[in-house]
């Protein structure tokens, strides 16, 4: 079957490509994209031995988690999806119901706070990183439900200042925007 | 005994004038300011009808968390003391460990943002209110077990905008200073 041999190979190959460039794909997404089958792709993953997107998220969060020195992984509100210390990171934060006011179900803006803040935290390379001051603006409420991706880039940095920027959006739509200026303090400066 | 009778009617008056001042003192703390034992504390306060401590600040927290109109009082975060809509508003916040980052055991922002961006909301008369920007200023570390003392007023009230100001103190030391624009927005508006 060298017809279905040659189809078979490019598939694996645009496969491998698509999940290189977004390893969070699902196997029915592959398949749409593919236009195949979900078994097929389950096969082709075998073939390849590509695991399953848990693993591979799993995999991925492993591997961003660790590259974590400002914060305990526990400590970053949200999912961090990106991170490359001393300049920029990416997290998800999923609005649950706790996470709103009761009356008007917007998300309470501390939520939204705190992701960024610890986004912020986290671009910073020392064992302990506060934050002195913070400028933000909420630019529209934000849903229970609703993803917000918040990407900070670290902006300037001086000694152990740091001047990060917060961007945080919903569908591409702009929610929260910050700038906060946060301090590294090296281990033993702390401890004394 | 009518030596004995004037310096009892004296002392219950000192008593409730205490009290009136500040219904927070234990009678410990009374016993201490008036040089008497705890149980005559307990027996003045049974003569004067004056409830035991844990009642006293039940009957402030009813008062005050009764004046809340834009968030439930689950919503404020920190223990309300005082509240005057449009106003001023004063709370407290006690810090725990689970406020604090594990490392370095200083509170996380964002427990000290949400103590005041809470504060700030509470003094909107309005059934929903919304931040719109913030500037916050963290001036020193907050360790696990010191109170912060939020103190907000409105600066300024321009049609549905508030320009609240907040100070965060702790043993009377700046710990935040903050600057808050909220949006009133009224019920008819926001069920639309």
């Amino acid at each position: 079957m060298p017809r279905n041999h040659g189809a078979k190979v490019e598939r694996q190959q645009l496969l491998s490509r698509y999940l290189a460039g977004n390893p969070f794909l699902t196997d029915e997404e592959l398949a749409a994209l593919l236009g195949v089958s979900v078994q097929t792709i389950r096969l082709d993953r075998g073939d390849l031995h590509i695991p399953e997107r848990r693993e591979r998220l799993e995999q991925v969060a492993r591997g961003v988690y660790g590259r974590l020195r400002s914060l305990d992984r526990t400590e970053l509100v949200g999912e961090l999806v990106e991170l490359e210390v001393n300049r920029y990171g990416v997290s998800i934060l999923t609005i649950t119901g706790e996470m709103t006011l009761y009356r008007s179900r917007v998300a309470r803006g501390h939520h939204l706070f705190a992701q960024a803040n610890s986004l912020a935290v986290a671009l910073c390379d020392a064992p302990v990183a506060l934050t002195g001051t913070t400028k933000i603006s909420f630019r529209r409420p934000v849903f229970c439900g609703e993803k917000v991706v918040a990407r900070a880039y670290v902006r300037r940095k001086k000694g152990n200042k740091y001047m990060v920027r917060v961007t945080s959006t919903v569908h591409g739509e702009t929610v929260l925007e910050g700038k906060f200026l946060i301090f590294a303090i090296a281990e033993e400066v702390w401890r004394q």
